[in-house]
């Protein structure tokens, strides 16, 4: 099934900043499903338009399938709206792509946030529009809608314009942007410029570009520290064309550049740790390993001296 | 639990060539366990010692769980003994490393072949360690055997030295020894010679070391084109001390040179398609792609020009 013609008009397209929400887990290092719901409520309540779950910062590669559909369902079961929810549903393996991005469609929720399959680096472009093809088919659904999640620094593979434009010229109504995490702008505006205007909505992966993203037609940012300065980066992106967007970016910038200098993944949860006075969300899944007493002393000593707050994180 | 003391005196210590076996797909691209079983049998019968199914030739990263557990099952019931099979169990997640690794103990595998998790590139010696004593710890059982699978090419994270002496520290009777597919000698004979004498058995990911491998005190190779010349790798093992050794190592590096040519797991199974007869064994699983006939043909004629025969295969 190859999709006729391009329908960009659905009033429910995701915009603005969301977080890729970090996973709690408990003490034996299993997921804490009521922990990961009410904070999905939270950032909700605090500047993020919808919630990216089961992204790199999530750990969710080091989560098992299993693992990642029970905690859906239970976010979905606390009352997580659907329509705000762009799960990650990429996998090396064809079968848990499908099976996960079969079940967001399943409950409603308004895209997939995919990552080609990453094992394998000599890998054509024509292999990886096989997989989305794969999925697409496999999952056979109307309502699905699939952001490409470009992130070579990690992945070590991506996503060409030549292969972006092959997807969204066979499957038009079910590509619909973009997180781009290259880390590289000119490979944002080349996105930009090349597909924003046909509707194909890119979020930068960082919000050091957010301000620049909007001004080049993009559609928000999907950025690990919305986890911690989601208020603050909702008030930039909804202010991105005042006289004033210079001096948020430069604030969020600043909370940046704190968290950035230790290891991002405990610094943030050792961040949220703090503010909730929870120590139980200290906890990260091998092979990432908490921070030091040291590192998170300076990580709070050097958020004390910039622009920042995180209230109504307790209870 | 920390082990005490080193036991290196296991008479099933893993020897020789080990093939990590191709997977064989039904069209719809489910795994095709009846002929997985078959050719595991194969290949036992002509110049493996043992077999290593679910590594990266074995597209094993493209498979869900259930899939790699059943496939296992599978050859087992048809009769592979559980002893001379060395399954790759490693897994982005902590949780999926886990209960592959546990079956494989469970079932009595030789063995089984870990590589890191290999999502997040910049992690922490700390970090590895921490995995790998966790699935350790969680299997908690004294007869699993570890072999290390080290791939900086594809997996972009590795085990240095100190992180192996780490691992042979806290656990000397798990931790069996390593699969070198650096492409890198220097890196091999660093492992031979800092850990080989204790009882670590380092395997070489390429017949092309194969010689210089067990001169420096290595216990053989698993190699992807195993699959297809066991028998010419396995004459090179026995007869590595003899004076045709050279000869030998060179006409196992003439027939790699030529599957080389093409990408390397499509071209494998061209060459098991052709041979078995069977052209269901052409298929792969994306992101892969087939070869194209042009590619099939080059191959095929790369071979004739070679030392190399596959025979029966067929039936």
């Amino acid at each position: 099934m190859s999709e006729p013609g391009s329908s960009r008009t659905d009033a429910r397209r995701l915009r603005g900043v969301l977080a890729p929400v970090l996973t709690p887990f408990q003490a034996d290092l299993s997921p804490d499903a009521r922990r990961l719901a009410g904070y999905c409520r939270y950032l909700l309540a605090h500047g993020c338009a919808a919630l990216a779950p089961f992204g790199t910062t999530s750990e969710a590669n080091s989560l098992s399938v299993e693992e990642r559909e029970r905690l859906l369902e239970a976010v979905l079961e606390d009352g997580v709206p659907a329509d705000r929810l762009l799960p990650g549903t990429g996998s090396c393996s064809l079968t848990d792509a499908v099976r996960l991005t079969a079940q967001a469609v399943r409950r409603g929720c308004a895209g997939v946030l995919m990552l080609p399959p990453f094992y394998y680096k000599a890998v054509s472009e024509d292999g990886f529009f096989r997989f989305f093809a794969e999925v697409i088919e496999r999952v056979g659904d109307a309502r699905l809608k699939i952001y490409l999640y470009h992130f070579p620094p990690v992945a070590h593979v991506g996503f060409s314009s030549t292969l972006v434009e092959r997807l969204l010229h066979a499957y038009p109504r079910t590509v619909a942007g973009m997180k781009d995490s290259s880390g590289d702008f000119s490979h944002t505006k080349t996105m930009l410029d090349a597909f924003a205007a046909a509707g194909f909505d890119v979020f930068v992966g960082s919000e050091r570009f957010l301000l620049a993203g909007m001004r080049g037609g993009g559609a928000g940012c999907i950025s690990a520290t919305a986890n911690v300065n989601a208020a603050a980066i909702d008030h930039l992106y909804q202010a991105w064309r005042s006289p004033e967007a210079e001096k948020l970016q430069s604030e969020v910038d600043g909370v940046r550049g704190a968290v950035e200098k230790v290891p991002l993944i405990p610094g943030l949860k050792a961040i949220v740790a703090h503010f909730a006075a929870e120590p139980g969300w200290l906890t990260v899944r091998p092979p990432f390993v908490d921070l030091t007493p040291a590192q998170r002393d300076g990580l709070l000593a050097d958020l004390a001296s910039v622009k920042f707050a995180l209230p109504d994180l307790r209870g």
